[in-house]
């Protein structure tokens, strides 16, 4: 991040209730407080870290209001409301400069179809490809290479990076983050495989995604055989994941890096998986429920449950026979030592 | 799927050998018996879920001739010899609906090497780039912003969506379908460590991929050291699954999502690996060998066997070592017992 | 690979010391010893095949000058100082026969911001997009359809294929290569989850790849929250990979397929990890430690060690629970008849 701040620029910008310190120094990085140098930002965003605030190299830290102990030599305080949210208001002004909005309108080099409905407020990449009958909402941002297939409907504001390919008939909703290489509706993985060899099952459906889901690096999700593979509102899907046909995935769920989903699977609301896990077709996984990372889910899961290991068990009992599992070689002496205590008071008698 | 056609009009389609009812609906959507709703239309493919028809709320349904039954008001069933072969000639011209054949050609967008040779029935979608001495067979499709290298040849009747990546001197038969992303030729992962560092092997080899394959979204396939990385004819991959240098897949296999099949392993004909299924390196899969999800094989497979777990076991000796392993806890517990017993009768001794 | 070479050129190009016996057969490929047939090169790197010499069929073998024995009828050997050297520098040929070097400049259709800076000697291939504030250092190859964002900065001697990804701001020294659908500087996965909701957390750190490092198909690195993720010299790291933000991995470490490093691990140098294995968040990996393929590591791991499991155990350890869990049925039989045996001796007093 090509960052570069006065302390009078960050005042303009933060609005610190109070300053304490001053420092001639110019910010261009923001970092941990244990991590932090000259040069850098930090925040307690955490009141357990507060111990660290006083050997924090940073040439400027963020605190709250009520923080009492002063700055060091060449460092400066900013006293805010919430440093937290402070940070991330800083951050989000960040985040415009790395990727600043281009103008509205289609590059030249991008090949819309004539009839393709693009919003006058969207912003439509190089080399897009946009093919007939695709909708681009108000202010949505398609980056370079995309591909937008036909009938596609992109809702409004949505920030697509570059290289996405969202196949035909999608239907996405308001402020959805698609990053590179995410594949939205391809075809599910279906055969009829009666005879031996595999003849094709078209797959004619759609993919749905609701408002502010977020996909990210070379996510796919599968469109649906012939209804609907769904992704509810607010739904954050990590990187590598694979999400197969007429899976439906309820709202704000977390699903991280490498998951894979088989066809026809429900997650309920606030579902939350740990990479890697697996989940098999059609089942469901409750409101509220977890896995750890690389669980194997064979099993429909109760809402608001935990869940770990391949095959899936209960959190607490995989955790238990975990340990137990690395006393075998003691129990195997054990249960031999027994049969011998054993054969000799039998041969005693 | 934008469907929308009357029941007259799916009559002419279909040819139904009778017709029982009347609706005026339109049909807009498939579902199946119990998810259809009026608008749609259901069909019975499997007997077992006759009893399913009678409640059925769809406005159309398909069913076998011998079907005894009558429909309720509004809805209309049509007989026919195979519901399923009905439903299946219908998604494929729903999917043409979806996907209309683009006009033989190549888009005055692509960037196409004068040394290519594209057989005039051919379609090469906007933004695509075709190297030289690439050859595109017989009407085959080669969708937007796809890659073809140097020297590949791509058969007859092929079908690639955007954004597809088929590297130098892949060789692709004919009826293969790639789904976004799909990476073919990428080299292998073949380093010389014999020094700490890794000095790059050179991976000058092919990738040949047979007839009727297809591969979904995001999965890699690593072009051979020296000879050639192939896919048996029929077989069927699933989204993000890599296949490594020199592997040989046979005939009709099925590779779930997210398998890897690491450097020279074989797999003979009707292989099935369920999802995240990992393969080691130069070891054989007999033919009709079947994996669970999850499964790590590492040693060769004998034709016809089914494995499981990861190192991988038979399938229901791992399922039995799987519910043993959940009566650890009491089995600790009964050894302890045991041997508190056992001191106590010494101890009487 | 179409190679045609005859033994005369061969002979220029591979300047043995000395050649014993002579063939007709023009060569057109390369194969190991037992797998070589006519009109294929083959050679002996490695002592133990010396038996396979024999009886192989290639038409040309490279050999060690110190090799005894004569050539088949037909057959040719080229005695050189080390055959694998040889063949290295033979590969390294073809490979270039396979990718020729493209002319220095930029593909007129390419989107290249008049604010990138483009060294003279470097190479942008057709369609693709170089953003504002980009630099592409001397003889640096930029493959087709290529996205490189606002800012990054590409050392030289770089080599990427089609189709790879950089994102804005990203950092990548000399001689780096990134296979086809490689994305570099996608966003972490952070958000604030405090209130049930999953807040962005804006991503605005750096992805920074030093020297030497090769990236397979379709691998994601994410940029960091605020710092860098970072890729350490000389290591190498396969397809279809996830790292995670803050990741900061060491030099000449081997990452094999569909491994994925949650946010903010720290490699050592030397690390090897097998596919598809796990690491999770904020733990160290120390020199040269390895992993199995599938391991779950979810432990800080002393350097030099070896894992395996999920979750993972000391390799040694693992191997023997895995061979005593293969006896449970046993021990859960053994212990059922030495209870059997207890009850009855107790009986007996």
């Amino acid at each position: 991040m090509t960052l570069a701040y006065s302390t009078a620029e960050l005042q303009a910008i933060l609005a610190p209730v109070a300053v304490r310190g001053v420092t001639s120094v110019v910010i261009t990085g923001i970092a941990a407080l244990k991590d932090a140098g000259p040069g850098e930002l930090s925040f307690l965003g955490n009141p357990k870290y507060k111990p660290e605030v006083a050997s924090s190299r940073a040439s400027l830290v963020l605190l709250p209001a009520d923080y009492v102990g002063e700055p060091s030599p060449g460092q400066v305080f900013f006293l805010v409301e919430n440093p937290s949210a402070s940070l991330a208001s800083l951050c989000a002004r960040l985040e415009q400069t790395l990727w600043p909005r281009p103008a509205a309108g289609s590059h030249p080099s991008a090949v819309i179809d004539p009839a393709a409905r693009i919003d006058p407020s969207a912003c439509i990449g190089p080399l897009c490809v946009i093919e007939a009958h695709a909708v681009i909402g108000p202010r949505s941002i398609i980056g370079a290479q995309a591909f937008i297939g036909r009938g596609a409907r992109i809702g409004a504001d949505c920030w697509f990076m570059a290289g996405v390919h969202v196949a035909t008939e999608s239907l996405i909703g308001d402020r959805v983050r698609l990053h590179p290489g995410v594949v939205v509706g391809s075809d599910g993985f279906g055969y009829d495989s009666s005879t031996g060899k595999h003849l094709k099952i078209p797959q004619i459906g759609q993919v749905v995604i609701d408002d502010d889901v977020e996909v990210g690096a070379n996510t796919t999700i599968d469109r649906a055989r012939f209804s609907r593979t769904r992704i509810g509102s607010g739904t954050k899907i990590d990187n590598l994941v694979m999400i197969g046909h007429n899976v439906v995935i309820g709202r704000h769920c977390i699903i991280c890096a490498q998951v894979g989903i088989s066809g026809s699977a429900t997650l309920e609301d606030y579902v939350v998986l740990g990479g890697q896990a697996g989940v098999a077709g059609h089942l469901t996984i409750g409101k509220g429920a977890k896995a750890d990372g690389q669980t194997g889910i064979n099993t429909t899961v109760a809402p608001g449950t935990f869940w770990k290991g391949s095959p899936c068990l209960p959190y607490q009992l995989e955790q238990r026979i975990n340990v137990l599992r690395q006393r075998l070689p003691d129990l195997f002496r054990k249960v031999e030592t027994l049969a011998a205590d054993l054969a000799e008071l039998k041969a005693r008698d």
